[in-house]
């Protein structure tokens, strides 16, 4: 590592964009607006996948895979779905191309053009609906719970490494069900499974909510999502969970005969999370020195470093830690003995903190002589000599520890950050300072523009369970019974 | 199961494609060529792609995640690599439709066309390699060893479920080395671990070999394959491995100083298995009544189904198998008891051999009595009655027996099925008959073709590791050092 990253309180955005970098996450590609994920960024995106996937399973959905394109007669089925993506998305006209009789190398052949153009998919509703219209005819084959983990392109004009890319990853679920109670309690549940996975896996609190009319999914009834509050004081919406009542179905028609023998229209569900959890991730913890890791998120999740002069050192720590690299992997943490001589332990120390290894050991000469080894912690880097008797015991609960820690940081922060505001004038001058913003409105769609235009400030979510509380719109003045989150979000 | 599908011997063609969409593997989408991979489908994909990864992982490769799309210019890089595949490209030219202005529904938007036009990557060397430039300075950052899981596109045009579809899944592994034996080793490597997996995990038997230079990838130096034989008598090309030599290093300048302290192109291999895969695996075991998996890629690998008249006689099946369920899956044994009461026992049989679990039981009152339960082996369709005792070793130890008895099979059909010819006269005989020939051929392309052109076969790979032996070409009477295998392939 060669010199330090901006310091957050310096250039967040910068901050951020050289932390991605520097730590090996990811980078821009050639084409615009899409990115490479690095091999360390994607093993903790596979970590992520991992882990969902089972939560998926356990809730009884499975695994599909439905195709890349969609006819352009599709998704315009479903009119405010294709209202939100027709404007952004790559569209496949031709399928050859060939030599320019020109000289002028390769160019599209004319005699290759589609019938009837293709979209690749930004959202996969339309194309699965319409496959799901041959798999349903009875309340038998209900519920339909399937999940597809797979690529998705979104035209974005202004795109940012993992927050907000061209192509980026993710995984969408798509059910189908016989009642709305039904197809609410799974969208439910979803947004349930999601929190779950943020604070117990991600260590990052967030808010579960509904999303109001105007900042619903396109073509759903009712969108929950994911409130997450960043430590420059912007929210991200971290996942979302749509009911979609029964829309998809009357556009792909898509009816099963029920119990009591009637043809009825198929109640839907979708939800998904992407790569954008990546820089919720980083954004949510990392530090001037580097990332922050949650230990269950950690591709490495404890190096050992050797220090020493003579080669016959470095064979003794070797012999010294090799018990300790066994019983690490016995219990199943990740370690890193790093004994490479290319760099020195200065630069490995600094190095795995760009990276957020969440525990690093340093094992020298004198430490055998006393039994014991340096254990630093990533996350409040205190450092202490601790024995190499019971240290995988010690390791192990230390890692627990650091999860829970770096969790109760992130929702101490968030709780510092969030504010009552009862005035317009309060509104104005805590919006500029950042955080959740805790505000009565009025409950409609022209307030909440005008507050988006005047204060670059939405409505987060209508939070879930929130105590119903009388009061007046902040904007308006109108009568409002609840609360909602107003915040300048990614 | 409403009725029996197409006899393999009447019409192998329709017994292969009503077998897919019967076991509910895939089926096809509205878009032309694109299939939809049905949860039972994607659930032995998963297996596989566990399976792989970890092979993978164990030889030391990490994975990655490239651009689904590859600007025009970088596919004209490399020529023989564009030559290859500009002729089956799908290529988007804009990126948003709009409103017709004369009310003809949703239209590209002549305004949104792209400069440069990007490609749906058909593979990835061109993006790959083009980004390895900025991760490769010095010998210190080689070998590179990355793989990625990814889909892809070829616009064939005629394409079958699994075994050529235009959009499919696969891994690409694309490696850099600092010297052409590292990169050879490296292509050979991950020859024999596909070559493992195809007989270990899929038990189907295959011959590892070279390609002739005629069916080389597109900028390769060198194709390594495996070659296995369907019971239809026609080879499948089940994974291919490339020396790609100097060639994607000077088409993209990917240099690295060596310990030499000189500027030298990098050396690279890449490559693949996709879910053609799947289709390999249904062809090569396959029956009339249906799937005939391999136990370990079988989703569910024993199945219990309870023979009752009354709900007290399955609530006495459902006490008595209760410590066999957790017996088997405490031995990571899948199990499914059915007893759903939608379907008869015989119903459930017929359903669950279409679908190709390797194991049933079913349990009735009279076994219940006797301490029994009646096996049956989806491979062989032998059935005994066996006692409860003991019954999950037996199954352990029979999946065992049947996995390695399923690969004897297969193995039992190639040899008896691969024949030496050494005449014109002959090689026409077998080749309507099927299966593999091994012949002389004098090294020529032109015999190749010419071979190619009358008969339908061609040189599906010259055998690693065959035997020297002195002959004459069985088409052009010239001389040859070995034989190579002819087939009629897919």
């Amino acid at each position: 590592m060669s010199k330090g990253i901006t310091s957050k309180s310096e250039d967040y955005s910068e901050w951020y964009n050289e932390l991605v970098k520097r730590a090996d996450l990811a980078e821009n590609s050639a084409v615009r607006g899409c990115m490479v994920i690095k091999p360390y960024g994607y093993s903790i995106w596979e970590k992520m996948q991992r882990a969902l996937d089972e939560m998926f399973k356990e809730t009884g959905h499975v695994n599909a895979y439905f195709p890349l394109f969609i006819p352009k007669s599709y998704l315009s089925k479903e009119a405010s779905h294709v209202e939100g993506f027709a404007k952004e998305c790559a569209v496949v006209t031709h399928y050859r191309l060939k030599a320019d009789p020109n000289g002028g190398g390769l160019i599209v052949d004319p005699e290759a053009k589609l019938e009837e153009e293709l979209i690749v998919r930004p959202t996969s509703e339309t194309v699965i609906w319409s496959t799901y219209k041959n798999w349903i005819q009875s309340y038998r084959d209900l519920p339909l719970l399937v999940n597809q983990w797979a690529n998705v392109v979104r035209w974005e004009m202004r795109t940012r490494l993992f927050l907000r890319t061209t192509e980026f990853l993710w995984q969408e679920g798509h059910t189908a069900h016989a009642t709305p109670a039904e197809a609410v309690a799974e969208t439910e549940q979803m947004l349930e499974v999601y929190a779950t996975f943020a604070e117990k896996w991600m260590a990052m609190p967030v808010i579960r909510g509904k999303k109001t009319a105007n900042e619903r999914f396109a073509g759903a009834e009712e969108t929950y999502c994911i409130e997450a509050l960043m430590q420059d004081g912007k929210a991200l919406q971290a996942g979302t969970s749509h009911f979609l009542g029964q829309n998809f179905a009357k556009a792909f028609d898509v009816k099963f005969l029920s119990k009591e023998n009637q043809q009825e229209y198929v109640w839907g569900t979708s939800w998904g999370v992407s790569t954008r959890l990546m820089g919720a991730l980083i954004m949510a913890h990392s530090d001037d020195q580097g990332l922050i890791l949650p230990p269950k998120l950690a591709p490495i999740q404890v190096v050992i470093v050797p220090i020493y002069r003579a080669e016959e050192q470095l064979q003794a720590v070797r012999e010294a830690v090799a018990p300790l690299l066994k019983s690490l992997k016995a219990k199943g943490i990740s370690v890193k003995f790093d004994d490479s001589d290319a760099n020195k332990p200065g630069w490995k120390f600094a190095e795995y903190e760009l990276r957020g290894v969440p525990l690093r050991l340093a094992v020298g000469a004198r430490d055998l002589e006393n039994g014991t080894v340096e254990l630093a912690r990533r996350d409040t880097k205190e450092k202490q000599s601790v024995p190499m008797d019971g240290l995988a015991e010690r390791i192990a609960a230390l890692l627990d520890e650091i999860q829970a820690s770096i969790y109760q940081k992130a929702l101490a922060f968030r709780e510092a950050n969030t504010h009552r505001v009862d005035s317009w004038a309060q509104f104005e001058e805590q919006i500029e300072r950042g955080g959740f913003l805790l505000a009565h409105w009025d409950g409609s769609s022209e307030t909440e523009e005008a507050i988006k235009e005047s204060t670059k400030a939405t409505i987060r979510c209508i939070p879930l369970n929130a105590p119903e509380e009388e009061g007046t719109c902040v904007f308006s003045g109108k009568p409002s019974t609840q609360r909602v989150i107003f915040a300048r979000a990614y």
